[in-house]
């Protein structure tokens, strides 16, 4: 029975899908091992080094291996990790044994869940963006109203994060998704001191879909702590789309709420719950990969030619962050493609400080007539006495009043000032921006 | 198949031990839910609450509920957590719900397999600060000689910090190890606006075995961060016992190696290898311990009456800390109970450098013939003087030839000085007083 | 011109208070060593190894020394560490060299004004517990209504957390605040080979109030990362206590508000803004803390008798953690001292769910009657029902109209069930007990 | 007087280095908080918003601004941050006022430090791999001798990570070094519901030499991570090289030592003594800046359209991740291009196995004679059989009476594969390609 958040039968699947979990399963790492096998063999016949028919052969047996995963544990034990122990079930050419080519062909097709992730959630915001583009919104700072904005704007700026994280994925493949191939101490030496050793791992790099490095690096760590710093990066915009929608979906604000699913989020004894399930384990994944994003920096720190211990926090850190980052991006979708959105309530909010979160265009609008200063200090004392009237009086009510303001300013442009919904600037000017850029074939950001 | 590190196949048993594994897997979980049912039964039963027979039968159902796994996980997924189904499944009473109680019962039941490998390694390493108490080698700052001590005595200050640890984890029981149980504010509601609530907590504290704390706790969680943090302490103390072992274990310094089991810490292609592979596993246990007091750090500030993300923290590590905290437990244990020490070659790296580690015994005993400041100045020249001269010639060598150290200090004297094992200080007497703590009955330190 | 957050002069004040920041300061460092530098020749001089007049001279010394801080601190750069370049401008005798000592003088005198700071803040939570004990508001998990809490309960709560702070600071003080005496290697060799040193670091440690350790500590530094992490502790409390207060200070939920004084928390374009900066300043600390203990643990790995590179992070990690951690408790006495408590808010909030929140207690009503699953989905269903009739409809309308409820419960004792103050449970007394335990004389929580 | 480590009079230059530390003082903060009022001013009199001459009045006002620090220090207590009391002062006009303007001023000019550093890291590392391109030694895993590598190809593997790193680095730029320009939503809404707002953001961008970005960014901090996140991956890159460094220092290893310089890592009391303290800060900086990296993932989660809290992190973590990384560049630097290379040593350490360390070349020979499983248990019994007949005993030796082995091998042939700097294998050849990358015009790796 797993212990592991991440393999728990009752947690799983909050943390994690099946597809992911598959992809860094122990079978998964075995598998991998044996490919890396096998397309060593075949790069070694390939080349002549060893008999043309050797390649097909150990190709055949890495396919056919029924491996004795009791074996495999116990050997394991002793050794201190897996490969050599696993090469004696196979009884065949391993030139390598350190564990590296393997890692790298799951992180390359763990990039690719993410990738199709990243894809989706950047059409669902899309999707979004340009649905609520015009929908306004009060805009929070310190939790606080500010100036108003529109659903549509928020979105959009969630969507450009998950651009410039595709575009930081198509940056890091080239570092980090390149061959390990160099023996005990990187440097080829069982293959000859000529070129045989660059040419099998040329060789075996194109077998493999992966890179060739100009030299090796498995004590050259940064490509691997990149990536999972990558992950982290993705999780820290997640937390904030989660952060969001958390505070947006809270019974005061009530501005959207996660999927109503039969019971989801529910509670044995408080049935009106409706709990944002999404958003929490989300919150807490983004956490957990920045917690692993740190491991793998102390990764890298390697002594020589091959860590004493550092090399183990990627057994751990690696698979949890692609697990976790893969499940935080299902979760996100999840909750996004079937968003409730409550733009009704989004203008109750709006509407609630009754003028105030507009200040700003008043007193933008009256510094033309009476100076900034002057402005500024009449703005404030009228916002002041607003919120000391209580319920029925707006900031219009209390400007309008003021000789000073309906001086400068007509009441029917002060009305239309004080409307929250006239004061959005280039929100939806840049919601379409970024819409642009999405579908853009350039693939750059401007 | 698992993924995590701590579940897989290939790497559980160098993380974790079965024993441990088996207290914070699914199934034990599980059963702790099922026994904090049972046991609130029982308390309601006694408080004629419920019916006196009701809480008997509770405790029965409980036992010989079998639990199916698969439902389970599929409406965890939907719910959110796991309580509200499985309570579904016993058709129980259930007052609170919020899976704390059953994760106190698992950190006291992981608390006692740490005290036991605690007193364990205090044990072990309280007979290797006796054996070799009196046997000298170089003592080592910033990786260079500096002054000679003992291995016993490094030993003794290994074992002193695991002291404090039995002398912490005694501290932080009480505060810790308390009951939860509060329904879902915190408030007892559901059993009455008068005492019984509060009576209802004091017995199901009884029947557990826990504290009763003063006021509900399951959103003031340092007491779960304390436990979390304080795994991460003794994992430090861990790792630096490891860096040391490992340092002293390379080809050049040879003077410890972890016990030889055929195989251990092997490499297909390199036979002449020993890795120190339980002292690799310890450093990156350390790491992983100090993220996760991390996590748990983040993880006490939850917004409200229940975290919405924070909690999740804590499912993910809790169990991962006390799996790979008795694991390491369990590697050092291992390492040191069968550890080969080399007090030849200790010797050897003591003399090698010639009678400079004990330059500082020859200047403060000059110091008193001509001056502390002169003292340092003459000396500072021999031992540059020494290090220039190259193999053959020691301190000794340079100082018997100098007319400013001869005319101040016999010869014998200066060879005697010149002695590394002659510069040990009170190293034995504290190596005394912490074996003499150590079989202390008070429990307190000094 | 200072560069960091606690030092510049924008920050500083927000981050730290001047008290903890002269006390962590570079003259204060600088005074600290002269003080141990003091002692040990007083202690020397009791014990006739040095002349009963020298530990007076030295003393008088180090009073009166006009430190030279240009060449302080170039000799530092070279050197690597300020000890040996302090004690050339003393030229005064020095044992020791390692700056532990010093650490240890500013970590007591720091925790001491955590102390002060902490016992302040229990008493005004303890002032704002009993005045609120019976101000009913929603409790609220994963930020929806759960079930009625009072205010006072909620500050309770916060209150026994550090009720447990204060008691971890009692449990490590002797643990931590011990003398750091030992020489280079950590025998204290150059004492000589007797008692005579064991002799001096007992006198020490009298002369400036610390422990005397069973033996040298400056390799088992898990003394200082405990205290490290203890102020990660009492930082994650009040990260949770600042995050409560900022959703609730949020305009939607409006229930309190940070002290107002002019212009704080202020904007230059939006004059309405009451940020809670306090609160944020503390959700920040909280983060910081979290890194420092996490630097620390690092610090503990050491290698042999003294670290190369680990010790370092100690000089950073150790006066930002005081600073900090003082800074934020300063931050949280001022919000709560004056804090702004709108419990008429608090209870408009508790009614908007019209009734909703004490679904549980009708249910559990409701259950004594026609069985617990009924009453569940009767409930559930009446939920529903109420959500969807929106604005004018209360749970309340909806059950009364429910024959199964009516037949079950009179009218009067459901329009008692509905009213969310009537559900309260054992609130009050937890506040009693809390309050009791802070007032109790013994220091020990029950 | 300072506390923070990176200000401290003691610590700042070990840290950091004036040139960073003036970049990101309050003075140069406040000054870059000018650059972007008087940028700002002069696109909007471009774009005629303002009278053309305003634009140069308030940029010889921005120029000749006294500022009054104590003023700006107390207000900023008050108001939480500091560009609201700095705009008092300048009596100017300022539309934005959320501070991320100046920080990305500061990180662009702080890049450009750390681009300089890397290059010259870059071309010193160069040197190295091609000067000591053939000098053999052990290369070491596990910190047990692996295979023999020579100390250039150690340089080439180093130097290989920072060539990523400038990739990296020229990768992030665009996607960092972003003007931030939005007012306090983000909308521009006070420069009117037009284009207006853009074109002022565009010609803002232009005026600063930042990019354009697609919409505001404020709360979409995941540009800030990155460089952040770049920095601590630098800084593991340096934190391996310094942990070789260390060991290689180590008395008994002695293969390189940092640059002498008279005193530097010195001891008051053991004058022997050559502490490699450059590698120490690096090895202290390297986890500063992977708890920094931290930090600024938590500062991604902010809420809403300005963090409560998160944003206070950058201002801890941003300047001190700067200065840290731009000192232990410096330090590298500093011990790369004066470290003493000790060949002899390393070519001693490198037979101090006799033979064992190329048991793999003897192996892979055998192999082709007799079998992979029989080549391998026969010379894993041979280096058991070496190693326990102690020091004069040679694996040749054992091997040369062995007739299986001479059977096959002959004697001369035996005596070459048994030299270790006989079997490098392919090192010299990715020295080569490592250099030749450094050389390229392409700037891109292949």
């Amino acid at each position: 029975m797993p212990v592991s958040a991440i393999d728990s039968l009752l947690f799983r699947n909050l943390f994690g899908t099946p597809e992911v979990r598959a992809l860094f399963s122990d079978k998964s790492y075995i598998q991998r091992c044996l490919d890396v096998e096998a397309a060593l063999a075949r790069s070694q016949s390939k080349l002549n080094i060893i008999p043309p028919h050797a390649g097909e052969a150990i190709t055949r047996a890495c396919a056919n291996l029924d491996v004795d995963y009791d074996r495999l544990s116990d050997e394991t034990e002793i050794v201190g990790y897996p490969i050599l122990p696993l090469v004696r079930q196979l009884t065949a050419a391993c030139g390598d044994g350190d564990g590296d080519g393997e890692g790298v062909l799951q992180m390359k097709a763990g990039l690719q869940i993410v990738e199709e992730k990243l894809r989706a959630l950047v059409a669902t915001l899309g999707g979004l963006a340009k649905r609520y583009r015009d929908a306004p919104m009060a805009g929070r700072t310190h939790l606080q109203h500010a100036l108003p904005v529109t659903f549509g704007y928020k979105c959009a700026v969630y969507l450009s994060g998950f651009q410039r994280h595709l575009e930081r994925l198509g940056g890091l493949r080239p570092r980090g998704l390149v061959v390990q191939f160099g023996g005990a101490a990187g440097t080829l030496a069982s293959l000859g001191s000529g070129e045989e050793g660059l040419r099998v791992r040329k060789a075996l790099a194109e077998e493999l879909g992966l890179g060739d490095p100009v030299i090796t690096w498995h004590t050259a760590r940064d490509g691997v702590a990149e990536i999972v710093s990558f992950l982290a990066l993705v999780g820290g915009s997640l937390g904030k789309l989660a952060m969001d929608l958390m505070v947006m979906s809270s019974n005061e604000v009530g501005e959207v709420s996660e999927p109503f699913v039969p019971h989801r989020g529910a509670s044995s004894t408080m049935p009106q719950k409706r709990n944002p399930i999404s958003s929490e384990v989300i919150l807490a994944a983004s956490k957990i990969l920045r917690a692993n994003a740190g491991l793998c920096l102390d990764a890298i720190i390697t002594d020589f030619e091959r860590a004493s211990g550092p090399w183990h926090l990627e057994w751990v850190a690696v698979p949890e962050s692609f697990v976790v980052a893969v499940g935080a991006l299902s979760q996100a979708e999840f909750a996004l493609s079937g968003l409730v959105v409550n733009t009704k309530q989004m203008e109750r909010n709006l509407d609630s400080s009754k003028g105030l979160i507009v200040a700003e265009a008043v007193m933008m609008d009256l510094a033309g007539h009476i100076g900034r200063q002057q402005a500024h200090d009449l703005i404030y004392d009228a916002c002041n006495e607003t919120i000391e009237a209580g319920e029925g009086t707006s900031l219009f009510d209390v400007l309008s009043q003021d000789e000073r303001v309906t001086g400068a300013i007509s009441k029917a442009k002060l009305a239309d000032l004080c409307k929250p919904a006239n004061y959005l600037g280039a929100a939806g000017r840049m919601v379409d921006n970024v819409l642009a850029f999405r579908a853009g074939s350039s693939g750059q950001p401007p």
